[in-house]
């Protein structure tokens, strides 16, 4: 039974690999960086996008929205005069806890890719699933609040691997939580050492700008000629 | 495809629902009630479960603890003298974003049954999957944590929808925040009108009486003969 379960959930990821390497050629040909960011749900990937996407400096941004139901973000970041298109998770069953490969590429005809220079695939809100289906992006980051608490890199080890970037949000709290960033950080290099780390207030503008380096960097890199 | 996809998914959940039924008969005949609690990651599940399980009147608690990896919950629960067993998903691949119904089975002869009058199945931090898995629980609650933001209840529907009472954690923090309880109540009656609330912190102990009493009650009502 249990081998059984695991071939099957193995040709889907081989299923959702074909699909996301399509996408990936279909960003390459029209000079498009993507970036897929996970969280867990209301760790502030929106606040964050909101914040640093208007006005990146040489670089156009767009958002694709994931999430299982509702367009409430989309909503949120198109008042920011962000192109946004809305992919929501909740047809014909409860709603899948992640974006897969073959969802974006059901959004990419909806998507003005002429006109976007950095795509950030904001993905559904779970510390699992997300990090487990590629999606044809350029790169992966996640955001952790730190009202959260500094233990999720032992919990969620996979996502944490799985990114390029952790950004940690919500430092503005910290006066009034029990978080205990040493402790965090020796977790987190425990599971994926060494990688980047950027601590921020999506809401107070705390650290914003290296984020939007960060995103600078990438868009350039990426979008460059091989 | 689209309709493959959804009749794979059915099957998975009736083989759960026939094993979530095994589960249950065996709960009954020992006389445990059991409560699937379940909340995005960090939301305060654990530290609820330290702070109200102890001295619990005249009910004995057990805890089984779902994580993709690690036994740092459980740890802190044993701490408290709360019997735990722990139950990992991460076997033989990235890590399940839930507890089925076969995994609670497979940790049942782990259990002291005979000895516990509730016990608490904390599940695997995630607000999709984990509604759409009965465990053979008689009942289901959910922590929210207001850090996470007033909007959730519209955007993990069926989260809401699936528990029968809502544990809105972490109200210490609230004056630091712009989370408003009028629009969060507005949602959460929108997907599930009239679902039991409680205000709790479960760090400064604040509503935790309340929580107390439903356990007893459940606990009570359950485990009376029909």
């Amino acid at each position: 039974m249990h081998r059984v379960k695991v071939r099957v959930v193995e040709d889907a990821l081989d299923a959702n690999n074909t699909i996301a390497s399509a996408n990936r050629a279909d960003f390459d040909r029209e000079g498009v960086t993507v970036l897929n960011l996970m969280s867990a749900p209301g760790a502030g990937k929106t606040t964050l996008l909101e914040n640093v996407l208007p006005g990146l400096p040489g670089v156009r941004p767009g958002v694709l929205e994931g999430d299982v139901a509702g367009s409430l973000d989309a909503d949120r970041l198109a008042d920011r005069h962000i192109p946004v298109t809305q992919l929501n998770t909740d047809q014909g069953f409860g709603g899948e806890c992640h974006l897969d490969a073959n969802m974006v590429r059901s959004a990419l005809p909806a998507l003005p890719l002429a006109d976007i220079d950095l795509l950030v695939i904001e993905n559904v809100g779970n510390l699992v699933c997300p990090a487990e289906f590629r999606v044809g992006e350029d790169a992966r980051a996640m955001v952790s609040s730190v009202t959260e608490g500094e233990d999720k890199p032992l919990k969620y080890p996979l996502m944490f691997r799985a990114c390029e970037l952790v950004i940690v949000n919500k430092v503005d709290l910290l006066e009034h939580l029990d978080w205990d960033r040493e402790k965090f950080e020796y977790h987190l290099d425990g599971v994926h050492p060494g990688v980047p780390r950027l601590y921020v207030s999506a809401k107070t503008g705390e650290g914003l700008d290296e984020v939007r380096d960060w995103l600078v960097k990438l868009a350039t890199r990426a979008g460059a000629p091989a």
